[in-house]
């Protein structure tokens, strides 16, 4: 069975070369020639089009970044649809509105072509290790089939309903992650402008019901101020984005996540849309006048 | 050494148990007689004021509702200061406007008295245990005087810094609490609402940065629809306040805190105030006309 992997860059690149790795053959394809070109020459074919890729392979996966760019190279001209086979599988790995997925997905079950929505978490490396968390929407007999593939980029393989669930599950991950930087970042600008130095504050509440994951992935960097990304202050934006489209079409309000969309935004206007979203806590310590760091 | 006891509450109550048990000698007070009574059976000493208390004792514990009863008992009328004696200490272990812990600190020490702001996080069942985390704001050499009282009631003991710090911190603690619930109601809302299964949606999400003390405590509980507290909506409204508070008086704004504060409210209007506050979810349930709970 031949693979294609449409889209190699920071996220694609290291899965398609562990997918190589475990003896897949490839047929790859970017609008970069550069990573392409690295990938032939560790065995890989080259693509010439989306649908060239799709005409020479059985399962096509696509790693994108938004849902245009998803639209564009599945739906478009010279697409992935123009050129798959009957009985082929498109897993798009890219996080997009699940609304788009499902779009996909109908456009291709109307060819026959089977469509699994597999977003992953886990960044860059975990990309490179395999061990990405990957939420997989779609029919559980066309994950099945497809299962050993995703093995190859992750370790945790969780089925979360029909077509969109992966990215519907995806969202609420994002929404949490955020959030809990805004939270750690008001109390610890909070804290440290009434005078309590942030890292007693840190040591103090990170074993208790205030203790995460990000708590203890983030103050720490706070604290030394590293705000080299990690994830992306842009990349998130897009993620909310996609979440507060999706609270559109199901009619919710999402009060808190808005808000932190706002910061977003307000720090991407300030310059700082390549950051580590942990930069969350930079908007408030310009309100505040104060930086949270380590005592001299 | 003789230790005074004022506010035997929830809280209060296994707290002066454990010193007892501990093998020190205590003096009780309380408004409710109830509590006082059945110390009194199991060897403790009855108080007829807060200034009686004092006046028998080297060291007054007070674990008081809010601000304006440890004012009263400390500051007011037959209050502590009138019957403590110079070089005595005050531990208060209530969870208050750091301002106020400031402001009978330093009318303490105009009569010799020295002063501990010792607030706890982990609830009656670490009360209970013995187990609590004491996050303490004072003088260190005060805080040594006072280290062995201290660790028969709590397991962790952090001293934050000056007069302050430990109800400063106490705060920061109850920003991220509420936040991260309120960030897993949004997430588990919108998954819900937009056709996903929440259960399936947080076991895909907790062992990756979304993961959260919050998220592994309260989701399993809220798809069981178990909202018995816990930790009162009532009282998180009281910290965020004096969260509120203390943001205001060294001027800066918490957007997310504000917001959650106001969620607190809407469910304390619809009668929730005595609910675990995992039921922040139940805010958004209600606008999304869904529950989010466990499929049958």
């Amino acid at each position: 069975m031949k693979i294609g992997f449409i889209g190699v860059g920071i996220m694609g690149k290291p899965m398609a070369k562990n997918l190589m790795k475990a003896g897949y053959r490839l047929v790859v394809y970017d609008i970069n020639k550069e990573p392409v070109k690295e990938l032939v020459t560790l065995g890989a074919e080259e693509g010439y089009s989306p649908k060239d890729v799709a005409e020479r392979t059985d399962v096509i996966i696509t790693m994108l970044p938004d849902s245009p760019q998803v639209k564009e190279v599945i739906l478009g001209k010279d697409g992935v649809l123009e050129g798959a086979k009957k009985g082929s599988v498109i897993i798009d790995m890219s996080s997009i509105n699940p609304a788009v997925s499902k779009e996909i997905a109908k456009k291709a079950e109307e060819k026959g072509i089977e469509f699994l929505d597999a977003p992953v978490s886990g960044g860059e490396p975990k990309a490179i290790d395999g061990t990405l968390s990957i939420m997989v929407g779609g029919k559980k007999e066309v994950l099945d089939r497809c299962y050993d593939i995703l093995s190859k980029m992750g370790t945790s393989i969780t089925l979360c309903g029909d077509v969109g669930s992966g990215n519907i599950t995806k969202l609420a991950n994002q929404i949490i992650v955020a959030l809990n930087i805004a939270a750690m970042s008001e109390a610890l600008v909070l804290a440290t402008k009434a005078g309590v130095d942030p890292e007693v504050v840190y040591k103090a509440i990170r074993g208790g019901l205030a203790g995460s994951v990000v708590l203890d992935a983030k103050a720490p960097k706070i604290l030394a101020r590293d705000f080299n990304p990690g994830f992306k202050i842009d990349l998130h934006i897009k993620d909310l984005n996609n979440a507060m489209a999706t609270a559109q079409e199901v009619g919710i309000p999402l009060f808190l996540t808005s808000q932190v969309m706002g910061i977003l935004q307000s720090l991407k206007i300030d310059g700082k849309g390549l950051s580590d979203h942990s930069a969350i806590i930079q908007f408030y310590e310009k309100l505040a006048q104060i930086e949270v760091k380590k005592k001299d």
